[in-house]
């Protein structure tokens, strides 16, 4: 299969995502393992979603609505946007795809804070862009180094606020300002994944600014705070050309019917809501003191995860943790080798790691 | 948003899509409606799957098994297949587009029969690839035309066999040669979907010649037989090295846990599988022998479905059957203004098709 392939993708690599608890199971025979390393919410889906779900399963024969008309509906109520401004994807996932492949010819380039989420190095990559890389500045995403690195060939921009791993999120007055400076030709894909976690007064999700900024485009996930990760749902705002275009390349039953019929009772889920906030401050409050009493260093987090410190490699310390059968992140694959990465689990998942890491050490 | 979206964006056109019944209901205000139009499965779907599903509801927090290793497993069982050999989808509409991701660069000739799944067309074009129509002869996809069609530039050539909307399949034999006689650098994307309803002798899969052939994508759905459009799960056979390349332009989690466990079980379904097959005979019978009584011409199908030659234009009579709660297909869409097509619904669905054609007519 040499000759017809494109040549470039023989140097792609694939996504290391965190492993799934029957695979560690099935590889390493420990049972009652537990899984801190997706930032999946411990609490389960909302149970409204479950119980909507239920109740639409006799109609899985039919195709989805390509329009995903009710979920638009109700996410347009919402936050207050016409439902142009719209699209939802197969996961935030394809929305990052999708833009990659709009907007990046090979040779365009991308600009990426480092580390952030690996999926939009992949997708830039799949679509041959040349990717330059913004290093953090003590953990954070630096703006004034993104602003400094964009020239003519730049053609997207990714930001994840707050960023995955570290947890840590720009204020609204530097992203704002920061939108206001960039050339409309540059394409923004802003990745509020976590934002719904973050407390800090100031960090706060820029849907109020998608008006004075044609060239950015929001991305929301239904696989975090709503806890539907497994039915992978996600959405994205930007102006209704930016939608139109994205929506061309999209294949037309690309998000599920379970997914949006799931996603519409979880919107209204606000007990579920309140109780996932409140598990992940209380989760963070325990782990921070241990951590503390422990020596261990750790960032401060916006997010139901956080990044820790470890006297051992990282790559040592997951694989240590995985015999336990405990699922963590090693940073490694992020390019930091002295940190891991969890993320808030139940009281009682907290208090394992904890022991774990204690015993492991 | 004129500036940096890519200029050939500007010529894609939107698939159309069935309508979903409740689209119909709300917009034309008719209640009780059926839909005749997207080739899925009357019965609903696999009660087994249904089953499974519930079961597993608890965790659609977690994100899916980004390698489907329990449904992969089963599939390599079931075809007696290594499970490198196998891709999973978000529908096989998302191996289309892989496939042509991984091997169509812009100005790459696509060669396509025409009528067929738009799919490949909508996917080709989405990668700047040069579409070769190659028209059907007789309604059946002409191989000899195909083959007089490859050029140096020929990157895929799709093929749907049994061949939506005609209905019409080439057998193995046919096939066969074709493949042998093709250059090993072009690929050979066969789509069947609908293998598994053909009834005619010399109409199989060609799964078996995977192995002589390299270049050879076989696509596969649950979105007919098992009843799981709702889902979006569809698979493909294919040497390893074409897997891994497809896979590494493949979103991780691409397809969803509901899916992933649905399948599986609907692979177990044996009494539902022979409960469709058995439908399908019997409903296509039937509307056969009415539409000889009413004299109006069709096309024999190896498939679900079949069109039928009306001698209105296609596009009145789907407005027509619209505005009664009957949701079949014009083949406008296809390029054809004489044609319905419409699948084989449940015996009292099949009944008010043929009652309330006439009426219309």
């Amino acid at each position: 299969m040499d000759e017809p392939v494109k040549k470039f993708l023989k140097e792609l690599t694939p996504y290391p995502p965190g492993k799934p608890i029957e695979e560690l199971e099935r590889e390493y025979g420990v049972k009652n393992s537990i899984k801190l390393a997706s930032n999946e919410n411990p609490l389960g889906p909302s149970p409204k979603a479950i119980k909507a779900i239920k109740e639409s399963l006799n109609k899985i024969n039919r195709y989805p609505d390509s329009k995903g008309y009710y979920l638009k509906n109700r996410l347009a109520e919402k936050f207050g946007l016409p439902m142009a401004d719209i699209i939802l994807g197969n996961g935030s996932d394809e929305i990052i795809k999708l833009a990659t492949h709009a907007f990046v010819s090979p040779g365009d380039e991308v600009i990426i804070p480092f580390p952030t989420f690996l999926m939009y190095e992949k997708n830039a990559q799949s679509f041959q862009g040349k990717i330059i890389k913004i290093p953090l500045k003590d953990f954070y995403i630096d703006l004034s180094s993104i602003l400094n690195a964009i020239s003519e060939k730049t053609k997207i921009v990714f930001l994840n606020n707050p960023n995955n791993p570290t947890g840590t999120a720009l204020g609204i007055n530097e992203i704002s300002y920061f939108l206001q400076s960039i050339p409309k030709e540059v394409i923004i894909v802003l990745d509020e994944a976590y934002i719904e976690f973050a407390t800090e007064k100031n960090i706060e999700s820029t849907i109020h600014l998608l008006e004075s900024c044609p060239n950015l485009i929001i991305l929301r996930t239904f696989s975090k705070l709503y806890g539907l990760a497994g039915l992978r749902i996600g959405y994205g705002f930007a102006s209704k050309d930016i939608i139109n275009v994205l929506t061309l390349l999209q294949q037309p039953f690309s998000t599920n019917y379970i997914a949006q019929v799931g996603a519409i009772a979880a919107l209204n889920d606000n007990k579920f809501v309140k109780k996932t906030l409140a598990l992940i401050t209380e989760g963070l409050k325990f782990i921070y003191s241990q951590l503390n009493t422990m020596g261990l260093q750790y960032i401060n987090t916006q997010t139901n995860f956080l990044m820790i410190k470890t006297p051992i490699s990282s790559k040592e310390t997951h694989e240590r943790m995985l015999k336990e059968g405990v699922i963590i992140r090693s940073m490694e694959d992020f390019g930091i080798k002295d940190f891991i990465r969890i993320n808030i689990g139940l009281p009682e998942e907290n208090e394992r790691f904890i022991r774990t890491l204690k015993k492991i050490l």
